[in-house]
């Protein structure tokens, strides 16, 4: 049983725990300054043990976890750094690595492995732990010419065993690619939603307008803005340059227009088309194609439990679900998703036999 | 019964039918150059009567909604413009206005109502069509000075039957503020993901980095082309002139982290959410307020149906329900939500009886 220590039971620290534990393998001991959050880590299994002494609870570590704001780090590595077994392995899960990396080899060398898992939750603190949290999720590891090829293999197997799947790139790399996947795009959130307002400020019902998928896109603006802030401090170079090459597309963009260059901007169109299908579909590991059925519902108890147990009964695995649209005391229309087409051939069968309006996609 | 003929039977056109013919109180002649539409609108009862002549379609019509591509709209009008009846209103379902209304009032004067429908589908023709496509969507009608006050009634009237909330603004104001929440963010998910893509270029894994939220912040950036191409071309003064805001505010938050001014960046954000608050929470019928649980689920046939049938047994309606993670094989969590709280907290507490892991959100 590998011994690992978390230290910050949140939403990172909090799964981390969790997934590990699950696995039978691992004895998580969880330290954290709030009692509340021993707790519920000790509740919900994410931690075999807990602690509020960090330097009691990495004694006997083989892994650190060090699953705390980046602007903690350096205070933690300065309490444990005297505590740890010399053969101990610390690694981070910060959002921007570089600076991380630098600082925290001053303490542990090339025992120290930065890490940063592309995964999250809109819940902050252990409330929103997940077991499955890191299913399938990038995990990026950071290691530089400094990183013992050890400490690295080890923190690979472990992050591995929560489901993940590990990406090696070097700190600085990981920094201009999380700058433009990320961090623009939370820059680019805020922004429209700010214009947005200005032009509501004078046309009041501008913001009556934002269609769901306004809202959707500016959703990340609404995240927590004490994490946001370590991002920029720590990452202020990479977004003002991935914001600088953004503003020169879209300036090209108007000459276009102001050209009458149609052509121009479809082409840019079909371009981000092409490329979008690049991205991998990790997400609940679905498999790329999706065969889907469209029930028409009425909104009412049972309704969705008379939909699932028709397709149950068929012995039919849900991958998916969603409510595509309510109408209050009405009906709606759910999207129930299959991994083979035969499957949702034989869904919408079954469920037309018994009345429903239902519709392959 | 009111006598309304539909031109174009796409996923708007369609739904129009479909939602008009559903009240009982519409006689919807469905009218396209496709035959398969034709027969498909019949099939689905998105219309009590077919044609491919719009001349004899719209010869007793009291509304006429030209649900074509705002490129064919000119076409339409001069093939009808002499079969209507005297007192017939007509509309349209374009995405920008002004240009719409200029040349469709050469047509009809007042009798003609610009209108777009803030809603849509994935899906593209009539197999996207859905009967509550409209249900507490925003449907702008965009009437001018030469706009008969009856013809506008006329047309919210029906408008209003379809489910949808009507709002009246003037067509060069509806194009500015569609510039803002609709076709900003098209073209900034364009630039976003081609920006990627050049950072892809030089960092191979860069959109494998790319998280879920990425890919869902671009996914407009996906849509068809040539929709979007009539929107550039016919609304670029205002796409370019919020572009051009866009960057400069840009350069704002640019100067403000060259500056190390972090403050400055914080309040811009928390800028942002706040005004991102005031955006009204229209779709599915919910309530501004959700109450939601967090079940743990094996991934196995029959999950879903137990979570919902034990769910439906104490009289509880789902509002809203989602996958948010699967393993393959070994489970995921399932987000359940309802309109009170007390709801949920039952919910919670009866799946907890049966075994589940289950928590408030």
């Amino acid at each position: 049983m590998k011994k690992v220590a978390i230290i910050g039971l949140g939403v990172i620290g909090g799964s981390l725990g969790m997934a590990l534990g699950a696995t039978g393998r691992y004895h998580v001991i969880g330290i954290d300054r709030d009692p509340e959050a021993l707790r519920m880590a000790a509740e919900t299994g994410a931690a075999a043990e807990v602690t509020g002494d960090a330097c009691t609870g990495v004694r006997q570590a083989d892994v650190v976890f060090l699953a705390v704001p980046v602007t903690a780090i350096m205070e933690m590595a300065e309490v444990i750094k005297d505590s740890l077994p010399p053969r101990a392995v610390v690694t981070d899960v910060g959002s921007t690595k570089r600076l991380v990396v630098e600082t925290l080899e001053k303490y542990f060398s090339g025992r120290f492995v930065g890490g940063h898992p592309m995964t999250g939750s809109e819940i902050r603190g252990i409330r929103g732990a997940d077991q499955y949290l890191f299913e399938n999720a990038v995990y990026v590891l950071t290691p530089d010419s400094r990183t013992d090829t050890q400490a690295l293999e080890m923190v690979r197997a472990v992050v591995e065993d929560t489901g993940a799947r590990v990406l090696c790139v070097s700190p600085e790399e990981h920094d201009l690619m999380v700058a433009a996947v990320s961090h623009l795009p939370h820059l680019l959130a805020v922004s429209l939603m700010n214009l947005a307002a200005g032009v509501a400020a004078e046309h009041p019902e501008t913001l009556t307008l934002a269609a769901g998928g306004f809202r959707d896109l500016t959703r990340i603006a609404s995240s927590h803005s004490s994490m946001w802030r370590d991002v920029y401090a720590t990452n202020r170079r990479n977004i003002v340059e991935v914001s600088r090459r953004l503003r020169s597309y879209l300036k090209t963009i108007e000459e276009s227009l102001l050209r009458e260059d149609f052509d121009a901007v479809v082409a840019e169109m079909q371009r981000a088309r092409r490329e979008r299908e690049r991205i991998p579909l990790r997400t609940r590991g679905l498999l790329p194609a999706i065969y889907e059925v469209m029930v028409t519902i009425p909104d009412r108890p049972g309704s969705i439990a008379e939909v699932s147990t028709a397709i149950a009964a068929e012995g039919l695995n849900i991958v998916d679900i969603e409510i595509v649209r309510v109408r209050e005391g009405d009906g709606g229309t759910l999207r129930v998703a299959f991994k083979k087409s035969e499957e949702a051939d034989l869904a919408q069968r079954v469920l037309k036999e018994r009345g429903f309006v239902a519709r392959r996609r």
